[in-house]
């Protein structure tokens, strides 16, 4: 066992012992005693903080769409990007309302940046990729740039993060997503394929039936890894997203999970480095049916299960206040000598 | 239809357009729009906000405790009053952390105060109350008075309070709440009875023989109805809390309901005034295993499930950043118009 481990197991007893000692019946705040608990030991501190946290979404298309597997057209992930810099998309007044920044990252967004907006945007953008039915898509050099940008992005937040929210945008993303985790978990496209941004009947249909034909493509070649599955069925944004995973652990960070995609991206990851998923906190649970079938592979149960469906980190920052919760009661609450509340009767029968 | 019903529909009519119209999938953050919607009724505002808010916490001690129903001695409700106060108990810290004014109100606390702790106390604090096994909880009087003191402190709140958090704090809770529960629907004490603070074995199984008691006692006189079984089962918090939550309606407040002894009260107050329901925001799902049916009785489903029974209103502050994100995201969010963002493509099939 390395010191650093040693910290982890030592600051993870210390916050249970204090859990026990805090004015309230013991367990009594249920799976908030819990997260103080894990953040303890990713932090490698008896009193862990949410604070100073940051929010994360990587952007990029999807040649996939091509196929009609969206209800929008891909013209929506870059007007998104304006809307997102203008504050007037879901995830910029979650940020406002939870005083966290938001920091959105093109990774591959078809079309010409607006002029007034000004996300930053990583050179795979202009790489070619594959529809996944006939080709690729990444290539290699794509993948490990959009890896990259993941990681460089972490890398650049302020020091100190202790809360990474992660999320991703761009039309065609949960039919690369299902593919994805079909591959990895061996099913067939219809367990993972779900109505995304609102497809239906025959739309759905086109879906899972392009994501059958990407699943038989590769499996031609034989069994592969986790990073080659995300680099043939996933994009830059899932790349991206796992690179920004590896980095927040290497620096101690919590990720805080958001819903269907990001959750693949967070199995990608696990299953190429396992030690990840302690790290890990999951927001909640999207109403896009594969989600149920993600979570149980990585044994996670979401904080919040709200019917939300949209991305762009969205459960993610919702579910913030949670975490933020948990850490000041952890931190704040007054212990039973602090307070002199008399504790818990003896368990003997007065009768 | 009165001109105020009217208001209502029409509030709620515009709410749910200007959802469609907001930069998102329909329907996409699921339940954030239904509660935006549901707010925008209950303020006759199509776009309602979360603020002002305030917590109250009804505090009161039940003699019902002399028959060992509890894991803690009655002498914690006192000292809890002195730990809020003070800002070192779990309520005290989420409020805070919220920004939410909190307001402990002693309607019965057994002892005398701390000269340094300066909790309202009302009246009905000195008055004589029965044991339920052998008397009622509270006379005519008290339940009036108790009832009135709930009152009087919503409507000292800040004019235009938008949001109201209930909670309570009292040993011995849960036994008067579920005598009150299970008298309200017929059931025997074994079905609403749990651990509470955290009595089992033995301590459950006399928790349980005392409400049996209690229910037999009761029904010995015939059916009854709400107020005069929370009169006889309850105690001065629930009474309490069913005044300040008739006069929360009457204010075009939302009240933001905490776990299984507030759901019990609820459903007293919905029994009395069914109208009363539709102001109703339940916001999380007790660890207490009775809470279950007061919920399903009152087709409630609970923001969140988080394993909580702390009691203290604590359920309802660590849920109210939902409340606010709901309704920030449907005031600030930009419509599709707005962001010239496309829209969904029409439903036809391209092949």
């Amino acid at each position: 066992m390395s010191a650093s481990e040693m910290d982890r197991e030592r600051a993870a007893r210390l916050a249970r012992e204090r859990q026990q000692q805090l004015t309230k019946p013991a367990g009594s705040l249920g799976r908030l005693e819990v997260i103080a608990v894990q953040l303890a030991a990713i932090q490698r501190n008896p009193l862990p903080e949410a604070r100073p946290a940051a929010a994360l979404i990587f952007a990029a298309d999807h040649p996939v769409t091509a196929h009609s597997v969206s209800a929008y057209p891909q013209e929506v992930t870059r007007s998104m990007l304006g809307n997102l810099a203008r504050g007037g998309a879901a995830a910029a007044v979650l940020a406002r309302a939870v005083g966290v920044p938001l920091t959105v990252v093109d990774v591959g967004v078809a079309g010409t940046p607006e002029e007034t907006v000004s996300t930053p945007r990583h050179p795979v953008a202009d790489h070619l990729r594959g529809d996944l039915r006939n080709d690729d898509a990444m290539s290699e050099e794509t993948a490990a740039l959009a890896m990259n940008a993941g990681e460089e992005t972490v890398a650049a937040l302020e020091s100190g993060t202790r809360i990474l929210m992660l999320g991703e945008i761009g039309i065609g993303n949960t039919t690369v997503a299902a593919a994805v985790a079909a591959a990895l978990l061996g099913q067939e496209a219809s367990a993972l394929v779900g109505p995304g941004t609102g497809v239906d009947g025959k739309g759905l249909q086109r879906k899972i039936a392009v994501v059958d034909d990407a699943l038989a493509r590769v499996a031609r070649d034989g069994p592969t890894g986790p990073m080659e599955i995300l680099r043939r069925l996933g994009g830059p944004d899932l790349a991206a997203l796992v690179g920004a995973m590896r980095r927040a652990r290497t620096l101690d960070m919590t990720v805080l999970v958001d819903g269907y995609s990001v959750s693949i991206a967070a199995l990608v990851a696990c299953r190429a480095e396992p030690e990840l998923r302690e790290h890990l906190v999951f927001s909640h649970r999207s109403a896009e049916p594969g989600h149920e079938i993600i979570l149980r592979e990585l044994g996670a149960e979401p904080l919040l299960q709200l019917g939300m469906r949209l991305g762009e980190a969205t459960g993610a920052l919702t579910a913030f206040p949670l975490i933020e919760a948990a850490c000041l009661l952890h931190a704040q609450m007054a212990t039973f000598d602090e307070a002199a509340v008399p504790t818990a009767l003896p368990r003997t029968d007065p009768r």
